[in-house]
């Protein structure tokens, strides 16, 4: 059976800078199937990469290298780590992109990578995902124990995730996300939504605020709402999303990442 | 040898989508070859999916599964289904998505998907994508029978699909895809040329009219025509395709899908 | 242990040029391991196409086949060909996309591909990636030898690449290539640096200018510089590259490609 490393990045698709880190991979282990995740995170953006990596990581094979270098510190003091959990391997930069897998593991083992042995001979300052990260996830991979890295650590970066706050009857969160299709993924989740009284359990007695605009109800599906109607439902992630049918939420609304959402009960 | 499944959605390549998908379908059987297809289909757009499947789908092995999902009605009463052709399998949802396989077939089965047994353990009504359609195509690539998924189906849903109407001295069609290179696809293939008099089958005889510009004849390849020049040629699926060389006839027109097309023969 | 074909392309990921090509390739061997390195090259761009394969073909195992097909003479007379290097296969047109790869190679041998055996049945003009070039490079890698596709040229065709002018105590060259990052790469590699005086190869003594602007000394990682401020350092391909940290220097600077760069050393 191959062993499967999957790709999250800021590398993109036009340049080499992917295909580089793949080829490395295949050089150790040419049985290794090597499924992208998403290789067009915005530059730079952690956040991103930790969201996108824990919206995906939980649906593949145990035993799966996910592999994830968004890396602006590259070259610089940041530790380059692998994150062990009960079911995955994580091989990346210590810079809290694995925050929401340490959040939800239940074991966890973090090593810092030091041994030289596998990384691409003379690695340079700039790409440690191609000489680096890439070999090591390689490796790992096809077989080598997580310990022949290096040292385990607790002192991890994670970055502050701030978690909704729940009341009696609201509950105030914000938008960490938006999709491809414009639609605006909360913080919110169906079991924050189960805090709120026995009303609350009703998805139709809510009400959903963003940017001065009222949303009744939460809806089961996007074809449950009017097209051009800003709705609201529990997304495939149990998360509340804002989505306008057919349309960009995002558009409509010109918001960004971070807009303040309120959830609150009708009385 | 390996299951080959091929991948056609909306679902972006930025996102969690469809890598989630992947890893569904790698959890089911990991030796399964996914190919993406597209998954770049602009949002909800079922016609833009079900042209790029049928432009693809022949080149693939014998026994491919083309699992398929722009789904805009996800979680609603569409049914999800899988189609058997005398080749190959197609999974996704009763939208018109395969109404240009239904065409090309020479023998045709359309299932109503309903084992839940094949779905992921309680699918949610917003991604079936990853919660039924992934897991289902991967176990039949695994060679679970088709009629195990549900029972066989004939009103099965169909888009409307205008044809060219071919006169005595000319053709009627219109642009139904506009390629990366800006290119104007139409729906007027070289055989409803040979249908024009005899004349009509030297290409040289020809006129393309659209939008108030005429295109004398009809080009072997791109670098045929001048650099700047509108012209036009049987594009490599056998249709009329409408270009500027090294330009983008799109930019240039400032076209979109739908144009009108007309095929004159020349006196 | 199956063969790896990679992809270098202007065909994009949204329409079904990459799907078709791969579904060849799978139909001759459905073994084979196939990784873009780029579909996303701006169309009829040889030369970016030149340039990402050159950063990215050294890093896959010996034996890989590299197809390459940014086209824009397809059907027209210009010749499909076969390089073999010391270590690799690369097929595609003979435009030069293939003038870096000539430049690099130890040994090297260059086939004009005649063999329409190998071909789709009926290739026709207009898309030689799915009816030439994917099949011959699937034939390739499952070990037809080379010499079985057609007859050895000399006269194969070269990109005028301009190298940098290296004077005494500067250097001119000029960006070759922006990433996705707005990171401007030239043609001035750290061995033309290592060319000027001693003091130069303290990477410190240098300057560099580009548009008007000056910039002092080379950085060892993008981190060093301070967000916002222009830099430059030796990147991952031993190249000068001018930056801003966690910003895109293209935007900035509203730089093209072609942009002329200065390297001076300091008094």
């Amino acid at each position: 059976m191959s062993a499967i490393i999957t790709l999250t990045s800021d590398f993109g698709g036009r340049d080499a800078f992917t295909a580089s880190v793949k080829g490395v991979i295949l050089k150790v282990n040419p049985q290794t199937l090597i499924v992208d995740i998403s290789n067009e995170i915005a530059p730079q953006d952690v956040w991103e990469a930790a969201f996108t990596l824990k919206s995906a990581y939980s649906y593949f094979p145990k035993g799966t290298v996910h592999l994830s270098v968004v890396d602006p510190g590259v070259g610089s003091s940041r530790r380059p780590i692998i994150v062990v959990t009960e079911s995955y391997y994580f091989v990346g930069p210590d810079n809290g992109l694995f925050t929401l897998i340490y959040q939800e593991a239940e074991r966890l083992r973090v090593h810092h990578i030091t041994a030289a042995y596998y990384f691409l001979p003379n690695p340079g300052p700039t790409f440690h995902g191609r000489d680096i990260f890439g070999p090591v996830a390689a490796w790992l991979a096809k077989g080598i124990p997580s310990g022949n890295f290096g040292e385990e650590i607790t002192d991890y970066m994670k970055l502050s995730v701030p978690a909704p706050k729940v009341a009696t009857n609201n509950i105030n969160g914000h938008v960490v996300h938006i999709d491809r299709f414009g639609n605006m993924i909360t913080n919110i989740s169906y079991k924050h939504i189960q805090m709120l009284s026995a009303e609350g359990s009703d998805l139709g007695f809510l009400s959903v605020s963003i940017m001065g605009r009222d949303i009744k109800g939460l809806r089961k599906f996007y074809a449950e709402a009017a097209p051009g109607e800003l709705a609201a439902l529990i997304n495939s992630s149990g998360l509340v999303e804002i989505f306008v049918f057919k349309q960009s939420a995002r558009t409509i609304l010109t918001a960004t990442r971070g807009e303040v959402v309120r959830i609150s009960l009708n009385k």
